[in-house]
């Protein structure tokens, strides 16, 4: 499996630039669930036998002590880390090299690009990125794969280059619903396997937001033919209209975000500023401007957001959005927009991005599905039962 | 201020060992609200011109690319590093080579050991450290200085050796309340100058659970002591009982810390097993053997008791407890005991330790006071006014 791997990589990553690392020889367990599995770790991530370089120029060849913990839980379980997948610049908006495989002219999507790519590509079956904003779920979207947020820390997130600590969540990719359900069942040993769905009794949310009306027609088509695939297949449709909270909070999270971006790479701006792109050190200044009192103010936003959030969700089981505004982008300067992904994250629910749909240009739309915090299980067997739905 | 803490490490540090590494030619600022201020940074925190061991042997000669956000943010308000205090291996059990400078031959409690005693031992005004079960406030009440660890999240954790992320909290030193809350007031920008407190007003709960009778007998003299002194200056007291959820969010403690500690410090286990201690290698084995369903009880018990600690807050403006079960025990293999501390961290609330009551022997014994999440001001405010009630 690993070899299939290696060589898949040797025989696609020239075009696709997924990789900014190859392990030359990498350690191949026979033991444990993931045994055989080659996974990409997006270089966001500590490795103690590869560069890590968190995108940026400042930490070229960076060879950290340790593993992140998340490297080690893939390890432990038998993986094998076959290399590192490109990050955007601190996993912001700078983009890497790597294109999209459905279309190479086009944005992967990002920060997670390399990962969603090479899983896309057919190079690894399973990837591990984060997301901070959109950084899972919009590439997963654009290169029409799985992306998987776990709810906030479902999995560990240490020895990663932290952005925002209290919005950085580490998730993973795979081809299909399936395929990241059993490769989050491997990888934590927690029941996420999919179970059997009794879809008559599940309860299917449209989430109407301001936002909705943003995205372009392609998408907002997708999304009603996931509907009418859903209402057909017997599950029960309702209209969720965004609480007022729910949009306060995701005003909130530029705030939020910012601020800790300050406080976490501050460091990094005072010693390596002319290695850090403009649009980095632009967002870390306006964190580091940010005063207290308006980070707390977001603060409470996301929390009155969260509690809005679970009270919708005795009202439905799974929320379904776009995962992004339309297909990925043309051009590599613009990884795309995380606005129908970024309330998600800092309200710390699981969301997947569900592959089916594409734009006429044969592009892939793809979408968001959000399940109750901690009810990642639910959330994914809803997901795969959608996503055959769909395929019907 | 900088050379006067030099010339003081010189002559104290051979007895009491607080520092690991005295900086060289220290960076001395003449701007910022911090300038002029010489701190020690428990060297649980990265230091890009520091070696940084996390009290490891694994990580000797550790040289960080980039320093801790919290290091960096004392250095953005002028303050100067003046070096890294001793820490216990990965801030867990096992001791450094510090004493206690009321009594060398007790210890100064632990984690943050080093940066207690330096505090303690007048070598710096200012000190940074971290809490994840009672390494601010036991060390604090041992060494007879103000331990203040603030609301979670106030601080920021990014490039601290993580052990339990969920748990691990930044924390100050100063001699007393008013030097500590200054400190943490110049170094965030926060209004968290200690304010006039209308003290007839003011609910001063004694906390009340069964660890109470595990305190020895001074302590618990002590904690008489100090509520006698709040009712004679004016204070209304109220008896508090320990909420049953606050009792099973404490005996979650562990399994969450243990469990996150797997995680986190697995990969260190991973490569450096020969290195560690056997204390550290038993919890981190321990953690990495929970189950996920045991831990995602422990988070929920934790949610329980923070929806019960919120209630009581709603009766009283600061609870009194003891910071440690009596005075830094003899000997220096033990840190002392955190029974007092770890249900506070966990609920994530600001927490204090008032230095000022001695035992027999002359020895501090500490009274922790805490406060409502996120009202920071307000338990510095009245901990400095139960301070001068103390001392009346």
């Amino acid at each position: 499996m690993v070899a299939l791997a290696r060589d898949a990589v040797a025989r696609r990553d020239g075009e696709i630039k997924a990789f900014c690392h190859v392990a030359a020889e990498p350690e191949i367990s026979a033991e444990g669930p993931l045994a055989g599995v080659a996974i990409g770790v997006k270089d966001i991530f500590d490795t103690f036998d590869m560069p890590t370089t968190y995108g940026s120029r400042a930490y070229t060849g960076h060879r950290p002590m340790t593993d992140a913990a998340i490297v080690a839980l893939a390890r432990r379980r038998g993986g094998t880390i076959l290399g590192k997948t490109v990050t955007t610049e601190f996993a912001y908006f700078d983009p890497g090299p790597t294109v999209n495989p459905h279309n190479t002219a086009h944005t992967p999507g990002g920060s997670s690009s390399g990962s969603a790519a090479a899983v896309a590509a057919g190079m690894v079956p399973a990837a591990i990125g984060t997301q901070t904003g959109g950084s899972i779920v919009r590439p997963a979207s654009f290169c029409g794969v799985a992306g998987y947020k776990p709810s906030f820390r479902l999995l560990p997130t240490t020895g990663m280059k932290h952005f925002s600590p209290s919005l950085d969540t580490v998730g993973l990719f795979a081809a299909t619903i399936s395929d990241v359900a059993l490769f989050a069942h491997l990888l934590t040993g927690r029941p996420l396997n999919p179970e059997p769905v009794d879809i008559t009794s599940t309860r299917i949310g449209i989430y109407f937001c301001g936002e909705l009306e943003t995205a372009n027609a392609e998408m907002q088509g997708a999304l009603e033919r996931a509907a009418e695939a859903a209402t057909a297949a017997g599950f029960r449709l309702v209209a969720i209209n965004e609480p007022e909270e729910n949009a306060r909070a995701r005003a909130a999270h530029a705030t939020l975000q910012n601020f800790e971006a300050g406080m976490s790479c501050g460091p990094d701006l005072a010693l390596f500023e002319e290695q850090l792109s403009d649009k980095l050190k632009l967002v870390l200044r306006d964190g580091l401007a940010t005063p207290p009192s308006v980070y707390d103010d977001a603060r409470r936003a996301a929390k009155r957001g969260r509690g809005a959030t679970r009270r919708l969700f005795d009202e439905v089981d799974v929320l379904l959005t776009p995962s992004a505004p339309g297909a990925a982008p043309a051009g590599l300067s613009f990884t795309g927009d995380p606005r129908f992904n970024k309330l998600w994250t800092l309200m710390g629910t699981p969301t997947v991005n569900i592959p089916f749909f594409k734009d006429k240009s044969g592009l892939p739309l793809g979408i968001q599905a959000v399940g109750r915090f901690g009810q990642d299980l639910r959330l994914l067997s809803v997901a795969r039962a959608l996503e055959q739905a769909f395929a019907a």
